[in-house]
């Protein structure tokens, strides 16, 4: 029960000092979160309220069923960004069709999560490799950044993909609105230093590391206050400058998502993968926050949580929700150390809806879409490109391709792409072994690669290591290469299979093993294993290759040495 | 230029002796082409006569581009199965349309053979496992059995599935025409008794093998001439039996396929089937014939040979065509030597064209199905099942999901069903990955299981063999069994990833060996590796991991233990 309900784990322990711990740290994420969530809800294309409405009851669902301490859950960027190209392709942003397609992304995502956790289907997102999710994450930051630029410069102009976005942004320059990009850039540059100048300025005036951070994380809300201050005094909205206005206040409506079939038939590819790149951008941070206080995170129950926070947020008027990497950091830093943190910055935000709408009514979009800028642009980087390139060819066509795919065709074809990339070139891979001539390495009983290592080997025997599971792909493969070897050596009596890295043998393998050792018996040569793990022994067992094999099978290459040829002997007295 | 030309390696060397045996060989085939010739183009719903056809020029291409010896290229059953349904989309059986589009199959198919042949991608026909192969092969064998019965029973029914052919077959019945079934079935009861009992009985009887191969072929034309006799004494046509009527006489005429690209579009992904898996039928056999003569063909020049003949194919009113097992094991063992046998044979048949169709006007269309009956029944082997089933559950479900989607669906998506899922049971595999705990085999410098083995241990290291290569989908994996095995060990020191079976790790797999480093590191356990493979340390060597490291990397796992704890020594003297 305990596993489906981790709060009855830690809700038992539950004592005043973690209270005052959670309660701290909902107050710096609470802070954090007001200005994020209207940004986020605007680059969604959604009203700026629908921002709040994900960041209240969505935390309380994960609080109750979520396994990580520390993560905080609400509105990210690149959710939104998929929101919105998947709502926009039913309807017009700010409609209430596509209000309603955002929530039901939503419902469909928690389903979806929910459904993967019960069957536990949380590995499939592992096939989302770490250079595909590098790729569009930075080329989502990309896309993300460009298409807020027009809040900041005052204009019309908007797209699916990065050229879009630029060439209506080029479109559009002529009718910049320089009362808002007197705001707009001012704030980011600002934001831009609280960022990166703010803290060694701190530092340097000695204040606590606490403070230090506290002053930092309030960047956004200073800006929010001082640009929202001088719209009202100024009264700058009769100047074109684009505001936020009336945010209805209180708590978070009932709503029903739609439950019509044909859009839900639209919506549950875009669903599918919302909620599968949500799951991975959470887990991973919360992963990595567990690790650090020698917790543990269950994935599957994950899955539950985070399906649960979407399910919420599809019925309490919000979008699509994970845990996100900056605030979830944010609040560990501060000292959260149970998903009440989470509750209780739900509490603060729901305060926030009953109180402080009036107070935003004048809030530049500017400096939302500042805010944006700022926090999508620490996520781009494109060090994993050069970093790819030395390490692994695959590894770089795949972050390349994700990036210029999500770049030029959007979130969902860019991933979609690098997937099917990755599993392609491993496949491959897979698919054309490296094999190696292995000898004794002298003085011990070891064998290694005679191309690579002094070792001593013997002409009668050919000792082949072969680096891969044998499965359907490879088998012609290996069949071929041991054709070759065998008849480009005259003097040969015994090859043997070496099959330390040999993980599996598929029936499509035992058939090419059979072959081989059929082709090789009637030309005189026998066909030996060695080093055969248990689990492929097992099944080789029930299959009747065995009987038919006309060498042996050896528990280690050196036995199999041993056995068939005079090798130098390392240690003569015992063997 | 030898390479994309093989007639000039064997062309050399050809002597009296060889051509000899090439005509012999060329006979016996030629005899057994012309009833499979007419009856699989009857099969592929197209006129008798362009069987023939697509047995004259394609032998003759394949001749001077393939490099099997002794490979016998024309019409098969499932080509001509999945040919028929192809151009059945597209067209009404018999048309003008359906005939244009049968050849711009082969066409296409010879297009995409020679491009994958020049690319060098063969190597992707290995993705169609053993499994797969032979479950689609036993289901289509069943389908076309079942869609040549309304032949032996003179009805008319049909379908694209197991479940069509025999409700309509079912709804047919009342209108069997008696007569027709008169000659079918004695017909397919006399071919199944040549191909079974006929053989002991002439071996009984002190006959040579040769004399009783050549009389077991000849069986089906025997039954072709008896029952043409038949037809035409009791003129049999004014009973209802069908015939095969007037067929034109002489050589094949030029063709021009479709170039309408409406109809590529319509075609080309059924070209992409049919082309792959008449590649992969032609290469199995061509392999399995070359090495018993110790003979080796080159697959992608194979691709370039198969591609040559359809396109020959298309050209001169015939339809897609491959290497045929039961005709090149025939050849095979009429000592054919050369391909010139082909080209001797396709000359045999071109005679034929010439000068023996007004003999065969009465031949009954029941006699061609009942040959193609007891020739595909022969290929329907549910052996497979249970062997699978035995061996492994893997590909046990590749096959049966293969056989009962190809029943249900045809064979273009029993195939693509089967690929799928045989892909996907890979990957999932090689996403959790078996892990030993392994320990030193008394006595030796081996390591192997705790669980499986007696071996030595030492509470302070542990060492963990890993059963895969580290790559995206099992990257997280590695890290949570790690975590979890060092979590319940209080007195560790030491981990030691043995990495012998590690044939890659990829940047995802990198970056979980980095975390897993400084986790142990934190918490004071040193990660070191042993076993690592050249090219895997070579890339490693290009990576800040092993600046990172805790630990050490060993040669052998032996070295490490050695150095990082008091095993018993196998033998002190030299250590």
């Amino acid at each position: 029960m305990a596993g489906y309900f981790p709060i009855l784990d830690w809700g038992r322990d539950y004592s005043s000092e973690t209270l005052t711990n959670d309660l701290i740290a909902a107050l710096i994420v609470t802070i954090m979160l007001i200005p994020q969530s209207l940004a986020y809800a605007l680059l969604a294309g959604l009203p700026a309220e629908m921002g709040l409405y994900a960041s209240i009851l969505p935390l309380l669902a994960y609080a109750v069923f979520g396994t990580s301490r520390v993560l905080a859950v609400g509105p990210v960027a690149v959710l939104s960004l998929m929101t919105a190209a998947a709502a926009g392709s039913l309807a017009l942003p700010g409609s209430a069709d596509y209000i309603a397609a955002a929530m039901t992304l939503a419902l469909l995502s928690g389903i979806f999560l929910i459904v993967m956790g019960l069957f536990r289907l949380g590995f499939l997102a592992n096939f989302l490799s770490h250079p595909v999710i590098s790729g569009f994450i930075t080329a989502s930051g990309l896309i993300i950044a460009a298409s807020q630029i027009r809040h900041l410069i005052g204009v019309d102009a908007s797209g699916h993909n990065l050229f879009q976005i630029l060439s209506a942004l080029a479109g559009a320059l002529p009718e910049t609105n320089f009362v808002t990009a007197a705001i707009g850039f001012p704030v980011l540059i600002f934001l831009f230093w609280v960022r990166n100048g703010l803290k060694p300025l701190l530092s340097r005036l000695g204040l606590s590391q606490r403070t230090i951070g506290f002053l930092t994380k309030a960047g956004p809300v200073a800006a929010v206050a001082v640009s929202t201050a001088l719209v009202w005094f100024l009264d700058l909205g009769r100047h074109g400058v684009s505001i936020v206005g009336d945010i209805p206040d209180g708590l978070p409506p009932l709503t029903i998502p739609s439950f019509s079939l044909s859009v839900w038939a639209a919506l549950i590819g875009s669903a599918a993968l919302i909620s599968t790149i949500g799951f991975v951008e959470s887990v991973s941070v919360a992963q990595t926050l567990a690790a650090k206080r020698r917790q543990r995170i269950a994935p599957d129950q994950e899955l539950i949580g985070l399906g649960a926070s979407n399910i919420a947020a599809a019925f309490s008027g919000g979008y699509p929700v994970t845990g996100g990497f900056a605030r979830s950091a944010v609040n560990f830093d501060a000292g959260a150390e149970t998903p009440a943190a989470g509750a209780f910055t739900a509490a603060g935000i729901a305060l926030a809806t009953l109180f402080l709408m009036p107070l935003l009514f004048f809030l530049p979009k500017a400096t939302l879409a500042a805010t944006i800028i700022v926090a999508v642009l620490s996520l781009v980087d494109f060090s994993i490109l050069k970093r790819t390139w030395s390490y692994s060819k695959a590894d770089f066509a795949s972050v390349a391709m994700t990036i210029a795919m999500t770049l030029g065709f959007g979130v969902e074809v860019g991933v979609s792409t690098g997937v099917a990339l990755s599993i392609g070139l491993f496949l491959f891979k897979t698919s054309r072994p490296h094999m190696a001539v292995v000898g004794l390495v002298e003085g011990t009983e070891h064998f290694r690669n005679v191309k690579r290592h002094e070792v001593v080997t013997d002409p009668h025997v050919l000792n082949l290591r072969v680096d891969e599971s044998l499965y359907f792909a490879n088998a012609r493969f290996l069949e071929e290469r041991v054709y070759d070897m065998v008849a480009a050596n005259d003097v040969l009596e015994h090859v043997v299979l070496m099959c330390s890295a040999v993980n599996e043998i598929d029936a499509s393998a035992l058939e090419s093993l059979e072959a081989i050792n059929q082709q090789l018996g009637e030309i005189g040569v026998k066909l030996h294993l060695s080093e055969v793990k248990g689990p492929v022994m097992d099944r080789l067992k029930r299959a009747e290759f065995l009987n038919h094999l006309t060498g042996e099978v050896f528990l280690s290459q050196y036995q199999a040495a041993a056995h068939l040829h005079d090798l130098p002997r390392a240690r003569t007295e015992d063997d």
